[in-house]
């Protein structure tokens, strides 16, 4: 990374970029770690579209969560991503607080600073949210199978695989990123959000596939204006 | 424990009992052991009392979750023992679900089954939530610091210290088992349950420490007929 090589980080996936987040801030506390984010968060815009990056959401996703809420299901986020980075923002973007995301995670220690109880940042993994691990960290941090489950990259694919083996009806979507213009396309080659083999047992389990050019009318909120 | 040495047993503490749970149930799915969990409650009952377990609940305890729920809080149980024992009847009985239950906890691991997802426990400790572990576990589990906690032994000391060093307005309470007729007196000398530095610094930090036998009318909630 010091080197700007981001090619090999991004080859390194989410453990990869989970180890350099560990490594860079390591005796750090939550508090101080959170502040980091938040104030990354309130300036940082996107390269391409120079927007903050909390208004680069689905507009269809929103929509969604809205009317599962609004017909009586909680909503929760799996990530992959480092769950202290995904908190500070998620309930005022996706109307989810912070105790329903769930993501991967670095140790923490508590401990005693100048007579105050803190929560200090260890450089070792607690937990990766990926993959096979996403199941896991349902059954850990919901302890209930989920009714449906939505993902859009190979690293969903026991996710879906756990949540429609469940009794009764359930439901599996992927969203498959097919849209260059407006977003971007990707699936079997790419190295971050790779999606193959989740594409394929969509089709013989049953599982929605979403084509974003073709079905998504709008991509970001910012786009209905 | 083959050995019936309940007295060592309880000498190791949680920790000690989780890893005994955690031998005895390794290679089993979390399906099987909740339908174990499930089937054990509706039909073991306690020596003394001679009910079921999910009786003998604090009726005190019932009124306060109820009353912090009614005036528009989220509450949580922050528990030494084992997620997975205390998911299956905290919903019926204390009003709380599955993921708003933090625990101890076992390692699982994602496999398939003749064809079928499972999630199998694994003979590894994944997490202790006790003493400083519960900080650590209300950060990872619930991802903010709660306004007020509620403890009753030396396990939830850095709870308590963690919850009340919050900003503004914060509650700390410790109830103190002083009942030996209609529960049990126990404090700094028991080995399960201990109670002694936490009482201590009860005075100091503000904490209310509520005395069963003078402050509770009623303990168990069949008490009332």
């Amino acid at each position: 990374m010091l080197e700007n090589d981001i090619k090999t980080l991004a080859a390194s996936g989410e453990k990869g970029l989970i180890e350099l987040v560990m490594a860079s801030h390591a005796g750090m506390t939550t508090d101080e770690f959170e502040q980091i984010v938040t104030d990354w968060l309130a300036t940082a815009k996107h390269p391409k579209f120079k927007r903050p990056y909390t208004e680069l959401v689905y507009q269809p996703m929103l929509d969604m969560l809205q009317y599962l809420r609004d017909n009586g299901f909680k909503t929760f986020i799996v990530s992959g991503g480092g769950i202290e980075f995904m908190r500070p923002f998620t309930e005022k973007v996706y109307g989810i607080p912070p105790e329903q995301v769930i993501g991967s995670s670095i140790k923490t220690k508590f401990e005693m600073r100048n007579g105050r109880p803190v929560l200090v940042r260890e450089p070792e993994i607690f937990f990766i949210d990926d993959k096979a691990g996403k199941p896991v960290g349902i059954q850990k941090f919901i302890g209930r199978r989920p009714i449906a489950a939505f993902g859009n990259s190979d690293g969903d694919l026991q996710m879906l695989q756990w949540t429609t083996a469940g009794k009764g009806k359930r439901f599996g979507l992927i969203v498959h990123h097919t849209d260059s213009e407006r977003e971007w396309a990707y699936d079997r080659k790419s190295h971050v959000g790779r999606l193959s083999e989740a594409l394929d047992q969509a089709q013989t389990k049953g599982w929605v596939v979403v084509d974003m050019k073709r079905d998504w009318k709008v991509i970001y909120p910012f786009q209905r204006e």
